[in-house]
């Protein structure tokens, strides 16, 4: 799991502006702030100071909020391909995706992340705008290429809806007995229905009703 | 459909504290206040304020901020006897759950005060520990009177996850084509998932992997 690797690495705040780690620093200190405040009320003023670069660098290597948003954002869809969906059996994608977006949630790297994502996308449309582009280029864009048939998109995005909603009712809002399974569990209850959507007979959708 | 109704009403902002309408006004502005800034950044005395009455009388009427929350909460689940769940077939309940949970979203009543409940939750423990409760007893266990069997309240739950996210992708994030699609299609789409969640073999869960 590449997720862990992160949990030993040494503090990275406070370095000079210049140095190779500099840029790694400010990422972190927005994951930080994002989680913790969410995209509304964190600024690159903000981030500069956590990081210990003037606001100008941020900008040099971010452009934006926007841009920084989407980088930390970018980070808890990293290794994707080392992860296995690229080798996956189609009909074995349902249980597979379920699995590794869990263990996002669970790994102490990326869980932050993923909160400050989904709190923000939750509160604010231009976050939200920017986490459809990177859930669409880098999470469902792959998983498309990996179908055939019709209404790939919907059916990717419909297995998208079941993940959000999963990590909502377990992580944020923590309904038990939901928030108390373990992930071997719920990927035994929730693949499957992921796998429907991805590959399943969807044409009933297509009866008048 | 009862959410119809508020849309003739008289504004009811501004009135005399004591009128029988006052209730319900410090109710509007409490709804139209979450639904703008979330729990955190509402606060009594400016629901007092907008409903032209002193926060005291907030207070009498509904508690706290979390009572008031709870209050407003309470509006979106109102209803759900009239909605036909407890006269459903069993196995009609999936679809007619995602029917009825689409009718608040899409009413121009109610939609405002189901965004709130979302961003609120998301970002707001206290906020979440009152939609779980609320949640709870007003939708989950009306269901688990009707299910029989192992784990129910865990099947229901799951249930719940999949609504939550398929609002979430649908009125927040806002992925396209599953935004673009009518009720009645995803009625047909993501009912026999809930349905499956509900009534369906979980069994497979039960096998170490």
């Amino acid at each position: 799991m590449n997720y862990a690797r992160g949990m030993t690495e040494p503090k990275l705040r406070g370095r000079r502006p210049g140095e190779p780690d500099t840029r790694a620093g400010v990422l972190q200190a927005a994951l930080e702030l994002f989680a913790e405040r969410g995209y509304d009320r964190s600024s690159v003023r903000e981030v500069a100071r956590r990081s210990g670069v003037d606001p100008s660098l941020v900008l040099h290597y971010f452009g934006s909020k926007d841009g920084l948003f989407g980088a930390v954002m970018g980070l808890a869809l990293t290794g994707r391909g080392e992860l296995g969906l690229d080798s996956c059996p189609v009909d074995g994608l349902g249980e597979r995706l379920v699995e590794i977006y869990l263990g996002v949630w669970e790994s102490p790297r990326s869980a932050p992340v993923a909160l400050a994502m989904l709190r923000s996308a939750a509160t604010n449309e231009q976050a939200a705008a920017v986490l459809r582009e990177i859930v669409t280029q880098r999470l469902f864009d792959p998983v498309v290429d990996r179908l055939d048939g019709d209404r790939v998109r919907l059916r990717v995005q419909l297995a998208g809806s079941q993940l959000i909603g999963l990590a909502m009712a377990r992580y944020v809002v923590r309904i038990s007995p939901l928030a108390d399974q373990g992930i071997d569990e719920l990927v035994s209850l929730v693949g499957p229905s992921v796998q429907r959507y991805l590959t399943g007979d969807l044409s009933g959708s297509e009866v008048v009703r």
